[in-house]
């Protein structure tokens, strides 16, 4: 298949923990059309096996490329860290995942104490983080944990308060003692904790959200292929697919985007 | 269909929480055979739309009738909200939902101080239990309210300290200052929780968990069609299957069970 500048950027995310990914892309990157896919019918893909979310993740991908994108982004760390080798493997556009983008980031930023990395139970367990940051600099010391409370309570809006920094200590008390300076929120969801996160690990501990890292890539990408759109002055399209109703998705999604979302089509994808 | 009593009991649930619902079974009926699907590749149905929440019924329904069961129990108060009309339709067995057994406990339990219901955001939003307590008894009075982040605590095995405590002051305060006597634990995870709900609601609040009323409904219902199973010395067959790979669920799942989890089979199931 010959990509061309034109189509869209496609991404796709269990539900809408992505939108934060897709916020910044839109910001770096705002000529360029987007399709996004939530699986809401199947999330959350954190709690699930490697074997599920990756037959998960090509079909949300073949799904999207039925639509003629250019690129995918996948939007999702847990399925960043359990499919990308089958996606980049099947499809016949660029593959972009959140984890060594926001690997990378956190090298830069690091000041030689040690990074740490916060995720879903799916994530960390794969230790994709853990490989991503070893491939980057050898002798990193990378300390990971999960936190699978922080999904729950970022879907439910109790990002702040007594419980969710309740929480935060009883995940993160360890990485203070054990001299992290940058920590990873390798959760997509987890950018809406960052203030109780903060407020845990303390001021000496630089927090990289891979939303950024993720988009820039995706710009440098595009750029080196000659697949950026052209610029034009009138804004470009961007639509929402999900696989349950998109009542929830359209409401609690915009506190993920940042932006209201029109409208979102549900897709009777069966998988 | 012709139901022969040496047929299995079914019992389907979203993943792990309707265990508690098979013990009750076990305990209740200690000659029944039963065969147990757990929607593991879906979990959690708590926070999805009736209408897939019912499709994944139907399919689940589907899988146990092709192995010959007698009767079955949905063990989950969700899937009983959205899909009991529908399974007793379309199934050619008797069909038993956790929800109406857990109504009529309540009412026999209530001083006339009125129910409080708690469960998922599907199961409230149904508005299930309510009809059911108001079929029951037309000038009750039912106050309903949704708990989300029970489901992952329970799952995470956060049932003690802090921050469940914390987490069920902010959703039960409400029901004492209501004057509620009797409260309906209306999701198979919740009596996990049991301590620090009977420890928020105070000692004037009866909680009834509907997985014994449940059982006593099944067993009652066998006897009435001549369908128990005749009386054995062998202990008879628990087979269990799984959406998701097996292993988390033999581990978290003895926990509900109140047993070792011999094995669990993971089945192929796609829609």
């Amino acid at each position: 298949m010959r990509q061309d500048s034109h189509g869209p950027i496609g991404v796709f995310d269990s539900g809408i923990g992505g939108l934060t990914v897709l916020k910044a892309l839109m910001a770096r990157l705002p000529h360029e059309r987007t399709l996004y896919l939530g699986d809401t019918a199947r999330v959350p893909y954190g709690t699930k096996s490697s074997e599920v979310v990756t037959r998960y993740s090509l079909k949300n991908a073949e799904f999207l490329l039925e639509r003629g994108i250019k690129l995918l982004v996948v939007a999702c760390n847990t399925a960043s860290a359990a499919a990308l080798p089958a996606l980049s493997a099947t499809l016949p556009v660029p593959v972009l995942g959140v984890i060594e983008p926001g690997a990378r980031a956190a090298l830069k930023r690091t000041r030689g104490g040690g990074v740490g990395v916060i995720g879903t139970p799916g994530t960390i367990r794969s230790g994709a983080y853990q490989r991503a940051l070893e491939a980057g600099q050898p002798h990193v010391s990378v300390k990971a944990k999960a936190c699978p409370l922080f999904v729950p309570l970022a879907e439910e809006g109790w990002t702040t308060g007594d419980v969710p920094l309740l929480v935060a200590r009883e995940y993160l008390a360890g990485f203070a003692r054990d001299g992290v300076d940058t920590l990873v929120l390798g959760c997509t969801h987890y950018p809406l904790l960052k203030g109780v996160i903060a407020e845990v690990v303390g001021p000496g501990v630089s927090l990289v959200d891979s939303a950024e890292a993720t988009a820039e890539a995706v710009a440098e990408l595009l750029g080196a292929r000659g697949l950026l759109a052209p610029e034009s002055s009138t804004a470009p399209e961007h639509a929402y697919f999900v696989t349950d109703v998109p009542e929830r998705f359209v409401e609690v999604g915009a506190r993920f985007l940042g932006r209201p979302i029109p409208s979102a089509e549900q897709v009777d994808l069966r998988f």
